[in-house]
């Protein structure tokens, strides 16, 4: 009567029902291995990988950066409205997704979330008025990256927006402290966030305004916040790679603030209507997950030396990295299409390029990178379980370290692949996956897919570069 | 632009991170392939061997039969008092788990629970005299899958105690129209299932009669029906093995419910009760999970000469099993001991033999069959997720088919194994593996842990002569 049973199955005849699948899952693993085709550093490039020879003081950095990420404990601690806790946050400024852009290059689907934003603000009185708007100069655009905030597809936020608030809860000497700022999820199809501003998005998002950020302050308040690193790893224990598989997430946040929600509210028709409009979104936990990288990252911004990066992000026309070393500098390159599946009606050629700060959540190493502990994931974004699990384990190749508190059961709780580091991207030439959202490329419609996509080259090799010169490599 | 890019990873440079684990996972599934040990059919017993080889006639009547349970559509309609609507519920009745027991043969946790329901009920004045009644005749104890019932652990279902009401919703031609009931869940440690029955136990109990019982009803009632196969579907995609872990079933139940429960009791001092109960307890979607699996394989019982189990239970005392093709018989054997994880202070000598009627979970192809798609169970019953998908793999050796419904992503969606042939049990030598909670062996004291065992191999031996003997083999 000792040991496992599991254990004790030697001998026992095992019948072939099954071991086709066993079988197949061999040989692509084994398949894979076999193709580790070897291909010189850098691509062949002899003077790049012997720069990144000589950068080996990153070393030191690097793991001093990512002791900063371990340690970070992002906590929900409050909903409020953008312009009363966002820095830096003004009158007539939008904040949008991705690398600086200006009106003139933006996609249509960030012109359609900025249109239905300066709607809902009531600074134009039609879609006209607002793209004359937009375009004229009254409207300041800036990166929600540049005001400690992430969001989702365009990321449009405008001041009177309601925000989830987290915390670093991390001791300050660990970069802790910081705060980081994310929009309400509005849920799938015709949204703001994807480019749509019909008038039952811009309802939508009154009341969201109006009752379900405020029930939601009322919640969080209740509970004096909520860990979300503890609510993401539980969530990969159960199969999300919570970037575009939210679905345990979403029903774990149900599950842990609703009892709150029901006693701080106590109207029971509007803890309906907040109730229902969580429970109908499979994605609503990313908006949380989102800021939770966010602040986590931040706080290995700035570490001299350090080739990690701390911000991946798209605006629809150019797709932009930020590393640690290189403080506030965005390293860009024109975003890629993702390929994916599309909802009826809807095909690959009205695809917008990649947009969002959702990558915020590959840059953890979370998304793409975890997809083998998420097979479920490929019925959304499409390819099968092994390659999933392909991918995860490419992922370590260009990764610093891995995640302590972030395990993925499928490879027997190996933490996940956390911090890129661009020397490695260069040298293996092995690109960070990306899962996401498909926008249509017009404004006014909204989301038509999800798939999933490699990031550019180019914004590594030139930040790799970049860090070198500043070393004085 | 065509295609997914993750199959586009030809050419590309692995790096060796990580790739140790993938060896391990190869060695793993390779190590298991090279120990299909040939043993001779029927454990060399040639006798037994010849009488399967005769049984060709279960084949089609096992065909019919699995196709009802393909067929079955388990939904949860109603919450009602156990009297009220289980067939045959009579006052001084307690029903239990497992085959039929007396109380001289009950084991401690099993005995605990019977003295607090009689105390719940109000038939006695305290637990001396409850114990009285219960040795002394004037209760009638019978085994819930007598009536149309399952309960976890001792099961114990006493007149006034709520249950869920589950319809198999599959057409009558196919089985369906039966109903399934269970009780509702206490939650771990001391509660009245594992055996305890102390003031607090029996408040709970209460609380739950008048409180949350009609609370749930109302829920139900104005949801009009819900699809507990798809939760269950949905909750293996996340990483339920929906026996031991029902974590994500949990947290999609209170997702789906709790719009309901806000609208339709309206208080939400008593919703924030009802909410802040449910989200408290990872195993709450237990109770729905075992009466779906119960009227779903009641679908196909008493199909002339099938040789598919259709329940698998346990008393503390017993382990039992009834055939398909031989009725109502139940063939027993001493229930085993299950080895696992214990909390703390508590040891394997604490641990009272095997008990409940969860195990119905297995016997419709869940639980311990489908571990391999959920690996962080291991961290509550022990073993490691290389073993669990090991034991799922092995399971397809010993059932008739694989369900339509119930998935796994782990191995490329592939079927849960689903229907236990007692010809290929006997005839393969392996044992059904059941997930499993464990109570101390004490009356009043509760759950210790949880684990692994096998299921005895003598009923499945006994039975499958029954059959041949019935079908004149």
């Amino acid at each position: 009567m000792s040991g496992n049973p599991l254990s004790l199955l030697e001998g026992v005849r095992v019948a072939n029902v099954g071991a086709e699948l066993f079988a197949e899952s061999i040989r692509a693993q084994g398949g894979r291995a076999a193709q580790v085709d070897w291909k010189p550093p850098a691509g062949g490039d002899r003077q790049t990988a012997g720069i990144i020879e000589r950068m080996s003081a990153c070393d030191e950095a690097n793991e001093r950066a990512a002791e900063r990420l371990q340690a970070a404990r992002p906590t929900w601690i409050d909903v409020a409205t953008a312009k009363d806790v966002i820095p830096g946050m003004q009158d007539r400024m939008i904040l949008h997704s991705g690398p600086p852009i200006a009106w003139e290059r933006m996609s249509g689907p960030m012109r359609g979330a900025v249109v239905g934003a300066i709607l809902l603000e009531g600074w134009a009185k039609d879609e006209r008025e607002a793209e004359r708007l937009g375009a004229n100069g009254e409207i300041s655009f800036e990166p929600c990256h540049h005001h400690s905030s992430v969001g989702p597809m365009a990321g449009v936020t405008s001041p009177s927006m309601p925000v989830n608030v987290i915390e670093n809860q991390a001791p300050p000497e660990l970069g802790g402290g910081n705060r980081a700022y994310c929009n309400l999820n509005e849920g799938l199809g015709k949204v703001l966030r994807y480019g749509a501003y019909s008038p039952e998005v811009l309802d939508r998002l009154r009341w969201m305004r109006e009752e379900l950020g405020p029930a939601l302050r009322a919640t969080i308040r209740a509970m004096g916040g909520l860990d979300i690193k503890n609510l993401i790893a539980r969530a990969i224990h159960m199969g999300d790679e919570v970037h575009n598989r939210n679905l345990a997430a979403t029903a774990t946040f149900i599950r842990m603030t609703m009892p709150h929600l029901a006693d701080a509210v106590g109207d029971g028709k509007l803890v309906a209507r907040a109730a229902r409009f969580i429970s109908g979104n499979d994605h609503f936990f990313l908006n949380y997950g989102m800021p939770s990288a966010k602040a986590s990252l931040e706080a290995m911004r700035g570490v001299e030396n350090c080739s990690l990066v701390y911000t991946m992000a798209r605006n629809g026309t150019d797709f932009g990295i930020r590393v640690s070393g290189l403080g506030e500098r965005w390293f860009t390159a024109p975003a890629k299409m993702p390929i994916g599946l599309f909802f009826p009606g809807f095909r690959q050629e009205d695809a917008n390029p990649d947009i969002g700060d959702s990558a915020i959540m590959e840059t953890l190493g979370l998304g793409g990178f975890v997809m083998g502990a998420a097979p479920a994931i490929v019925q959304f974004v499409g390819g099968t379980p092994a390659e999933a699990l392909r991918a995860t384990n490419e992922m370590y190749g260009i990764t610093w370290t891995r995640s302590r508190d972030y395990t993925l059961p499928v490879l027997e709780f190996a933490g996940a692949p956390m911090a890129i580091d661009v020397r490695k991207v260069v040298e293996t030439n092995v690109l960070p996956i990306i899962n996401t959202g498909i926008a249509h490329r017009q404004a006014g419609i909204g989301q038509i897919g999800a798939g999933i996509l490699r990031a550019p080259e180019a914004p590594f090799r030139e930040a790799l570069l970049a860090l070198a010169e500043k070393m004085g490599v």
